[in-house]
């Protein structure tokens, strides 16, 4: 891959940075918190109309990688898949449209194909709230939701279909 | 603001590169295609269900920045908004589901309230298909469309609740 610019470099690093002084969250089933995942590249989005939620599904640099070029069944190890999702609300200045209202949860997918062997190459994990605090139920909740997907890398939303990324 | 690690800035700049040989689109309403957009942080995501479009709203470092600050009313000089629409789809293993179908087109709004002073503070352009052909039909067609939001320094769109990025 090319390099676009310095600039970018310095920019990415300014605000690859957080707030200061916050503390991480603790890990969920084990598994640490992914940090800076807010500013993750986005893969997909959708709504859920049985419980009235909005998502973003976001992905860590191996994940958008590989959503980029296809390669997602299975997605390679090292890829990082994240699930920010909100309860939906009507937006006041166009009544025909849903926007995020309250903050649910942000679900993540950590694809390791031998370390997680027994939970089908995935680490599942979940952090609640805008507190992230970390969900700990097991990754059998997570992974009995994800069933009807097993034959997709487990995995259920597409990479949404985006223009190349075209070099100045 | 703190800087996180050395390997996030490697990784940014590896990603903040493109499709080799793609040549980049041209200018919509006289304004440069924003390279490397693909790639810009999420600042929220709405689902229309007047046209049947999801749409996720991104922004460029400084946006990011002003949207996680509330800086937002009026948005800083330098902010670009973008926001991706594609038809929405049924999401064919979650029927109460939708996700991204076929994409339709990226549209920005560039702050600059001095250059673009008689539109508003604003910049319009939009670029239409995969194929990201111009669109030519004149900032006229953006404004009057974001008429209702006009208090709201013309974005409709709040940014969604986010947990505070935590430091390692």
């Amino acid at each position: 891959m090319k390099l676009k610019s310095g600039l970018a470099a310095v920019l990415a690093v300014a605000f690859s940075g957080a707030v200061v002084g916050a503390s991480t969250p603790g890990p969920s089933h084990g598994i640490d918190y992914p940090t800076g995942w807010q500013e993750w590249g986005t893969i997909a989005v959708s709504h859920r109309t049985d419980n009235n939620t909005l998502r973003v599904i976001l992905g860590n640099d191996v994940a958008i990688e590989a959503a980029r070029k296809g390669r997602t069944n299975p997605w390679p190890d090292g890829a990082i898949l994240g699930k920010v999702v909100w309860k939906d609300t009507e937006l006041a200045d166009w009544k025909a449209a849903t926007a995020p209202g309250r903050f649910v949860h942000a679900e993540f997918m950590f694809r390791d194909s031998k370390k997680y062997a027994a939970t089908h190459g995935w680490g599942w994990a979940r952090w609640v709230g805008l507190e992230q605090q970390p969900f700990q139920k097991g990754p059998q909740v997570c992974i009995g939701c994800h069933m009807p997907v097993a034959k997709r890398n487990w995995v259920f939303t597409d990479p949404a279909a985006l223009p190349g990324r075209p070099v100045k």
